[in-house]
């Protein structure tokens, strides 16, 4: 069975703005500051290599209760025994993925209501609706949706959505009412001085 | 329960060589000339378009009892019913992909007769030794092998071993004696103008 996934602040890792200090480091301090699910997004180097990264923010999270999950690499979720996995629409089918992975949550990102429609919730637990704003750190990214695009995604989808996609503290208030559970970042956090801060600083703006 | 894997002409594909005919055309030809393991070797493009090809020459090879890996992508395989599985030195470790497939014929490529010597034959069904010579087809590989060089890496394997990398018709021959079951192919059969004769010629060279 696989547990409900309705995270508030949900990180998305980025190895190049975490710098020196390491993924594993930078992940530490945002859950310290109150980043509730992590993703580890790796597409540079070998599966060997994203393989010890995954298992290397496995540990950093371990008794913290902070869900892991892998972008797109199916078997890497597998054999790092991460909580999950998120498929892009490029990425393998989610009802196939379903089929050899029953137990990892699953995430899709959708970036229209046809998409989020579309999605079985028997087979797909979330989905990450974005990019809310033009955002540098996924350049094959849809076009930016924008709070209202994003509300109409919601609004479409059988499941519970994250926003992500250029999400900063001066777009993050336009987000509320949209339907969402909870909002991605990765550069706000990766490339802050002071990643716990700066998580701390965006969940207590979201629940202000 | 996994077959025994001892292929003779073992044909990897190159989608830019196989060209407008398309990867499953040239498959269906070469095994029509005599290939008897096909791996399907696609770098570019996206997870869902890999899954794609790779159904595609499944469909191409029913019925002709030739088993079907998949280089790299386990989750690819697994999603794909394909019948197997190769690793590279860089790729998940064989160990903890053959714990989330342990029904996928499983290949290693090495290099060394100590990373041939270190394969568990529990886990690895056989190892593609490598490369024979100098290949355009994979810029990243090891230093070429020679003849005597793969006899020594053979040597040292507890399973099944194929040459790769480099072979044609010109130095097929100097790999008997070596202990390998069989070899295999990329540009001499992907780039050939008729592959199902480029197939038979090579088997016919091989069992002169």
């Amino acid at each position: 069975m696989r547990a409900p996934f309705r995270p508030t602040l949900y990180l998305v890792t980025d190895t190049a703005q975490c710098g020196d200090r390491g993924v594993p480091a930078v992940v530490r301090a945002a859950v310290a500051g109150g980043v509730d699910a992590v993703q580890v997004r790796a597409k540079e180097g070998t599966d060997r290599e994203r393989l010890a990264l995954v298992v290397a923010v496995r540990e950093a999270l371990r008794g913290t209760g902070v869900p892991l999950l892998v972008n797109d690499a199916v078997d890497v979720a597998l054999v790092a025994g991460a909580d999950g996995v998120h498929l892009g629409q490029g990425d393998l089918p989610a009802e196939q993925v379903r089929r050899i992975a029953p137990d990892l949550l699953l995430g899709l990102s959708v970036s229209t209501p046809e998409q989020a429609a579309a999605v079985d919730p028997a087979v797909v637990d979330h989905l990450g609706v974005g990019p809310v704003r033009e955002t540098t750190t996924k350049p094959d990214a849809a076009a930016a949706l924008g709070a209202a695009g994003v509300a109409a995604v919601v609004a479409a989808a059988p499941v519970p959505c994250v926003a992500i996609g250029g999400i900063h503290p001066d777009n993050l208030d336009s987000l509320r009412g949209t339907g969402i559970t909870g909002f991605c970042v990765v550069s706000e956090i990766c490339g802050a001085g002071d990643p716990e801060r700066a998580a701390r600083d965006l969940r207590a703006q979201w629940e202000r």
